[in-house]
């Protein structure tokens, strides 16, 4: 027999139930709605409730109607930390009071005693729960005063706004209900939204072609990033890599004894690697774990950090191979087995087996790695293909290593089917690769950009943008040229907070095995011979798109985005704005890397605040050239050699102005 | 740390994560879908699990894929009782090695002895799981021959379903996950969704406008109910009468001593009542307890029920008053608060406090209520106003209820705000009161229905259609005279499983007060003088359409409604058809009570499946007219005085038949 006397339902965001967290920057409300009602007319009061997940005390905040028993509220997230939320409701019996008191006050009531002495009770009540607060004395007196009031004096007591916010900050509790399951939110460091990614093998750092670069050598390389407008610079594995089976040129299966080998087969324990030749290990042709250690001090100096490359894979040298044997899978005849996926096969690889009997073991080893590898002032990670990989592991160990360094942000790269790419976002990881690599057509990018930014999961799943990866370059490249490349950078640096490059992206660099999007000659497989400022680069514009990412708090955001109207399928037009619309950009960006192409483009002007027939300004941020504009239909011309796109703000002109000066 | 190898999410249908159950009928199937998948490429094994609520022993069915990693199970819903059901999965270690194996095979490779000797193992696992079942020596000899085989007689072993279907019964589930919530399903008596319902006062049953009738005189108003089809004989509140501020004709505040009084003002403890004179009483003018469960007896002798009204209105002179005051509102004077709505008043009706301290003692006798006229062989309640009560009280008294009666029924009277209406039915309602009443033009009709058969609440919500109530004559009915009660029938009729009249509207009865949706001399106040046959009654069309209701299963169905297109915003379209396309009707009713409408209509013939350009039979089930159709684009001409509506059957034209008599 449980009485409650208040419905609360449909509390948002709640990701399956409350099994999972929402995703929020440290530093941004937190809007929380629910569906809140009562039988009856009472008057309810709601509240949203926080606290810091593992705390006990909560904090909290009212709540407002919206109209169809609708209620909405805000917290702050004040600290990067996970956050428990819910919300709690109840009559509030003063409030409905008053309100029934004024409405046979003005009816004409001519008695109003006992409606009167009610009032008296409800007030002596509030001065009872006030205690020793100061609101007690002020309640009692008010209280005595209606006890005695004239009909007139006493409709002016029940309409005293102080007096209600006395009453409300000591209320009768006694019919709340509070929600369940309890929401929960990630609150991360704004870098988990809005950062630019910078990829490049430490080993290629000076572009030669006959020996690999060091961590010592490094710097050149970041410091170009860093002028590009980079914010992470990202490094595939920097482990010992395998001898056993090592690929040559171009996944070839002998491999010169000069080859230097794929990253990805991590272990080698042969050339006495100080940490054991596995995981924790650098290769020592990169230089020692101190270089590493100093070359991230240098990248933070600059206001950068490195992401690691966490692949979970073992060359048949890596100690666990010896050391653990128990941890992989075996034939009948006890031998370990090397990747498979018949009739493909990967003998320089041997995969884990999360089931094994000594699973714990193996899961806290790979825990300890990552916590190894953040005590020395890594902070990010890309893992590789985590949906190989049971869905639990991921779970467990982002939630284990979070509780030790709760910066620490994971990028999945998980180029599967939907449904696992958005459980691995449920279960931690702060971005994720998406299909962006593979859309080109206009209906493509509308429709997925609209699921990535508009669908539940864009509550908890993050897209990182990347045109190109050292597995991947897509046809539209190979095809499309310097111009398919700025035409793919702009959109990846405007659809979402979050993109990255592999780098010789910037030089557009588009030789490719035949009929197949993957680089001809990868640096995978060996040293790679590079001018870093090659001609034809575009290196320029990266740097102005890095910059106006900095500069336009509109771009620093998933969920705003907007497809608009251009009478044009090979012109993509599309807007970002902050909520308080003072900043409102417009992005127009060709499709096609080949020929000029114009569009009438419908820029829905009242949405932005604007009068339909409003003269304004668009300012191109790329060239920062300013247009005058009026209504809604306007006319562009993009060429994919001269102007690829137009990246807008919007200014209005200001009260009295009437040059473009005046545009604000 | 918890290991899990398979996720499942998104388990469908749950209502409020689990929280409330859907609702189905006993003897449908019920249909289960879930997400579903694993890391790598593992077979997995899924299945549905099933039990009656409040049971250990799981029953279980196989599920299967659907694409996009969706997979879905039914189960049957043999008993009229509350289930629970689930979706389990695991890796199925037999099956992903038949396939790796057959892969391995088919590319040639050379050596199996590995691979033979897992499924060697495997086998043997299976037979040792299998205990001392049949199948356990069947596995143990294919272990047995396949650690001899060949590479070819291998393939084969691994290709045999019958040793695969062996295995299947005993897997290892040491790496099952079930999901959880459970989800809950309330399956239920067909009447629960498929009924036609007939209100009526029983002291109005012989139309006599100086005394009112008993319930010895309702017999052949019922059986004129049953020759119209109906099932469910509804009747207002049949308790006794209060005379305490008794209302008079047309709710005057005066009554005269030959006023019968509103039947919803209950309790009347002065007329020597034999059980109180509160609810488990009968008015002594409707006869004695005894009468009633003769009537009782007589109506369910002929295949309907009765269902009763559940008002907890108390007049003051109900016995709850004296007995139970503390049951009440009191004014700070000890005096009980009659019924207010500042600045209306209705003093001849006390409500009653659900939250008052005795509360456990109210709901209990009110819940004893419902079992007294249950035990009396009621099954059926339309309840009053619930939203005026606490949703909790509803929860709870339902389930209490139905613990002991599990074939009852209550219908919700809430005319209030859509989350209000939709929680009462989360809650146990099985049936709802819609705002049908007031939607009459096609876009609200269309947008309503859309939302009342598409929207996650019919899987709980069933709506039950009155075009009138006792409260209600719409200005529609009263405007539009017999055309109008004609197209409001067939729309109730065809809309949802479930409708109702509140009798008179068989006779078209339409004077209304002024200016108001309410019945002039209602009977609610007075008794009424009717011709039960009158002139220019539409029992003809109304027997019609619950007989077609009756003979064509598309009709019994609510989520099965589809507004098809008719170029005429006067002419609403749609069909209901069964899942195996049996049984395909057309509605196409006119919207326009006053003047002749014709529109092009267009049938969706290869959903129904037929061929785009078929030549066809709609066969009218109103007036039994055949009419010859080809295509998806036909002509219709409907004339609200003569021919509001054709319900069309498709026939489809037998493989050689010429005639219209070979179509089917």
């Amino acid at each position: 027999m449980k009485k409650t006397a208040v419905v609360i339902e449909n509390v948002q965001p709640l990701v399956d139930c409350g099994r999972y967290a929402v995703k929020r920057v440290a530093g941004q409300t937190m809007r929380v709605t629910a569906d809140v009602f009562k039988d009856g007319h009472d008057v309810m009061a709601v509240i949203v409730k926080w606290r810091k997940a593992g705390t006990k005390l909560w904090s909290e905040a009212p709540m407002f109607p919206e109209g169809n028993d609708v209620w909405s509220g805000v917290f702050p997230l004040d600290e990067e930390a996970d956050y428990e939320f819910t919300v709690e409701a109840w009559p509030d019996d003063y409030a409905s009071w008053r309100e029934d008191f004024s409405k046979r006050y003005a009816g004409g009531q001519e008695s109003l005693t006992s409606e009167i002495l009610e009032g008296v009770h409800l007030l002596e009540r509030g001065a009872k729960r006030a205690g020793r607060k100061p609101e007690a004395r002020k309640l009692r007196e008010a209280a005595r005063n209606l006890a005695k009031a004239s009909r007139a004096d006493a409709a002016a007591l029940a309409a005293r706004e102080d007096l209600a916010a006395a009453m409300v900050l000591f209320p009768d509790r006694s019919l709340a209900v509070s929600f369940r399951p309890l929401g929960l939110v990630m609150a991360e460091r704004e870098r988990a939204l809005f950062a630019a990614w910078y990829e490049f093998f430490p080993r290629s750092a000076e572009g030669r072609g006959d020996r690999g670069s060091t961590f010592r050598d490094c710097l050149a390389r970041i410091e170009d990033a860093r002028a590009m407008g980079f914010d992470v610079i990202y490094f595939p594995p920097i482990h010992p890599v395998g001898l056993t089976k090592r690929k040559g040129r171009n996944n070839s299966l002998q491999s010169l004894p000069t080859d230097p080998g794929v990253p990805y087969a991590i272990g080698n324990r042969h050339q006495g690697c100080p940490h054991g030749g596995g995981h924790r290990d650098v290769a020592p042709e990169l230089g020692t774990l101190e270089d590493f250690e100093w070359l991230v001090g240098e990248v933070k100096k600059r206001g950068m950090e490195i992401a690691l490359d966490f692949a979970l894979n073992c060359s048949p040298d890596h100690p666990y191979v010896t050391e653990h044997p128990e941890w992989f899978f075996h034939r009948p005849d006890g031998t370990i087995k090397y990747a498979e996926n018949p009739p493909k096969k990967y003998e320089d690889v041997y995969p884990l087996d999360y089931h094994n009997a000594n699973w714990r073991e193996l899961w806290e080893e790979l825990r300890d790695v990552i916590l190894w590898w953040a005590e020395r002032g890594v902070r990010t990670f890309r893992v590789d293909n985590p949906h190989t990989k049971p869905v639990s592991f991921w779970e467990w160990v982002i939630a284990e290593t979070r509780k030790k360094f709760p910066d620490l942000v994971f990028l999945s790269e998980a180029f599967t089917r939907p449904k696992m790419m958005r459980v691995l976002a449920k279960v931690g990881f702060a971005q994720s690769y998406t299909y962006f690599t593979w859309r080109n057509t206009k209906q493509e990018l509308t429709e997925y950009f609209t699921e990535l930014t508009t669908h539940e999961s864009a509550e908890y799943l993050r897209p990182n943008l990347f045109p190109n990866t050292p597995d991947i370059l897509p046809f539209y490249l190979q095809q499309g040229g310097r111009s398919a490349f700025m035409i793919r950078a702009i959109l990846a640096a405007t659809l979402s907070p979050l993109y990255g490059i592999y780098s010789g992206f910037e030089l557009c660099e588009n030789a490719a095995l035949p009929e197949r999007e993957e680089y001809a000659d990868s640096e995978k497989y060996q040293f790679k011979r590079r001018d870093w400022n090659a001609q034809g680069n575009i290196k320029d514009l990266i740097t102005r798109l890095n910059h106006i990412r900095r500069e336009n708090p509109a771009l620093r955001r998933l969920r705003n985005l907007r497809f608009l109207y251009a009478e044009n399928d090979q012109i993509l037009f599309y807007a970002k704005a902050t909520e308080s619309l003072d900043n409102i950009l417009l992005m127009a960006v060709t499709l096609d890397a080949w020929h000029p192409q114009t569009a009438w483009v419908d820029v829905p002007l009242e949405d932005f605040g604007f009068p339909a027939e409003a003269d304004y300004q668009v300012h191109d941020l790329l060239t920062d050239e300013r247009f005058s504009w009026h209504g809604r239909r306007n006319f562009i011309v993009l060429d994919p050699l001269t102007r690829p796109a137009h990246i807008f703000r919007l200014r209005r002109r200001e009260a009295g102005g009437q040059h473009f000066d005046h545009y604000a």
